[in-house]
């Protein structure tokens, strides 16, 4: 992940937003281009070999998640394996009950689908987080009544590295509907930024429904997955032609699928020493910041807001030295300010001076060093230049 | 599109299925994975960088339809296209009407919306198509209604090439609405199979919403795009961080799209000499056939039904001397039978031996006088056979 960007380092601390494809995958993508074009639902060999690439993607990508073959569904990509739960699990259960429970500071795929769940008549509670973005089980415990058919909460915030307690969430639920006699609310969890970063599997979870991404774990953007727990049905998002086993139809991403199988059998969880090097050196060194990020927060996130600071002008100066960082996510990237911040309760100030470093297991302390090196000039630029325009 | 196979020729006439990615598209993607993996949503260069490749994409793809670059949205393929189309028409019009109209011989990936509207509570109106597989104007007017709020007939029928009369449709719609004084039903065309076989342009066809897909003109499978008249406005299908400005959520598949600009600036509409002369050879030397694709259809398929034989059987014969070919789609080739075939009226044994050979303009005279050679063969054996058991 390094390279000499004019006379510099290249740092790609964006990993949230998207990762750079590994060779291996890039080559599975190839061979699946060039070798094996067929339709993989077409009867000839030509369209076994795809299908063959996809069969053993899609085992590759189960045992990622310790889970079965048959749980793993190809996607688009992240939103789609969203929009596929919630609206699924919705559809099928809005009979049993119009409650539906999520957060506010989940991904838009997630809190727009909910939105739209209102419009179809739920009754859509979204739950506050703290200041450290953390969320309160007694706030959920309240939400939680047994008019409820759907639980969806993420699993890593994008922004903030944030981890939720989806496992404590899946045992309330299901202690909750034993107790009250009732069929247990589907449990949705968003892992697209705890996928590969944490030590997970489905199972332990105690998750109905997780959706990961391949572009965030070195795959190609185009392609994710849905996992369903076996024995849980849900109603088919995309329909068609009847592929995925019949729940997700339209013709295989072959290559992105192939490439997604080559990089979920290439994942290792890091431990991120560069984050957490990045981490020291910045509270020691830089003075006036706050760290956003929770102290047992996901390894791979580091959001910190640089008072006195434009985050959008760091994000400039530090693309000059060749280090690409992002201000809140790249899907809000586009709109003032963060949602997740402001969730938190962040000041104005804190709001607009926020960086968010995110980490993959290759990035180093070395390029950990530059970039704080880089960020002392900056900040002390910055922070310079605009009390000198204050005191005018 | 011509290798060597096991010393014979290998003759890929699938297209309708799939088509090989041009050496363009793959280049394009490579560049895409390797050199301009950000994210487009993201501020800096490489985010840049992948944003310009599709803008560059979508510019192409918009001429290749006479349309302008902001009435293409990118999807994930044909399906994502159609269901956005379906969906997206009924949700933002059900208030002004309950009938939606569309025929028998539609992609799964449509006749399942359909059926799915039904269950959302709309008035659905399936039209019968005649033995040539062709759409009577006189039923469709006759099912037209003030209460209609969209029309979805495909441009190119998957199985048989019939050419539907979109254009006059879309006469027949606006003069019926004026008339009537009401807002025009919107009319949807699934263009998958005319895309790059049939010169049109977008306005031309009268139609509100187009469906193309990049993986049947030699770009790659997960991409596609959904074409929306200026000033037509449908209801989101998929929901989140607002890509595609604000109508289609998920990280923009970039090597993808940019396989499809590749592909469709190579477009070039062929006169299918290969289909002409396979056509004409085969009526003229083989006995017992049946050819199911209109006189006036689209010259890149030809469905022909050899009776007295087993097209599966064909298939793999076929397939053993490198010849690619299908029954009936893809997406139904693992069902029994062909949905098209049957609601064109034809008997069992014209269903049980038929097989669709379909074209890119890369295939040869040649290649057809090969598959007529192989043929003759493997159908003269497979009725020499059958009616040996049938005299035991």
């Amino acid at each position: 992940m390094r390279a000499l960007f004019l006379g510099n380092m290249q740092v790609y601390l964006d990993n949230s937003a998207t990762t750079r494809p590994r060779q291996q995958a890039v080559k599975a993508a190839l061979e699946a281009m060039e070798s094996s074009y067929g339709n993989p639902s077409t009867l000839y060999r030509l369209g076994l070999d795809a299908e063959k690439i996809v069969k053993a993607a899609r085992k590759t990508v189960a045992a990622s998640l310790g889970a079965l073959p048959e749980e793993i569904f190809f996607t688009s990509g992240g939103t789609e394996s969203n929009n596929t739960a919630v609206f699924g699990a919705w559809e099928s259960r809005k009979k049993q009950g119009k409650r539906v429970i999520t957060t506010a500071v989940e991904h838009p795929s997630v809190l727009n689908c909910f939105e739209e769940l209102k419009r179809r008549g739920a009754d859509v509670v979204v739950l506050p987080v703290g200041r450290d973005g953390s969320l309160d089980l007694d706030v959920f415990r309240a939400a939680l009544t047994e008019d409820t058919v759907l639980v969806s909460v993420m699993h890593v915030n994008n922004e903030t590295g944030a981890i939720f307690p989806v496992r404590e969430i899946g045992r309330i639920i299901k202690e909750f509907a034993a107790q009250k006699g009732i069929a247990k609310p589907l449990l949705h969890t968003d892992c697209v930024q705890s996928y590969g970063k944490l030590q997970f599997k489905a199972a332990d979870l105690g998750a109905d429904l997780i959706s990961v991404s391949a572009h965030k774990v070195h795959g190609l953007k185009g392609t994710g997955a849905l996992y369903i727990k076996k024995g849980v049905h849900i109603q088919p998002f995309m329909l068609g032609g009847g592929q995925e086993s019949g729940f997700r139809s339209g013709t295989e991403n072959v290559p992105g699928i192939a490439a997604f199988g080559a990089a979920a059998g290439l994942l290792r969880i890091s431990d991120f020493a560069a984050r957490e090097h990045l981490k020291k050196r910045l509270t020691e060194e830089i003075p006036d910041i706050r760290i956003n990020s929770p102290e047992d927060g996901c390894p791979s996130v580091l959001n910190v807001s640089f008072l006195g600071c434009r985050a959008e002008v760091l994000l400039h100066m530090l693309e000059q030295d060749g280090i690409y960082v992002s201000t809140g996510s790249a899907c809000s990237s586009k709109d003032k300010g963060s949602r997740v911040l402001r969730a938190m309760g962040l000041s104005a100030e804190e709001i607009e001076g926020a960086v968010r470093f995110s980490f993959c297991a290759d990035n180093t302390v070395e390029e950990a060093d530059y970039v704080v090196e880089r960020l002392k000039a900056h900040t002390e630029g910055q922070r310079r230049l605009r009390s000198a325009f204050r005191r005018k």
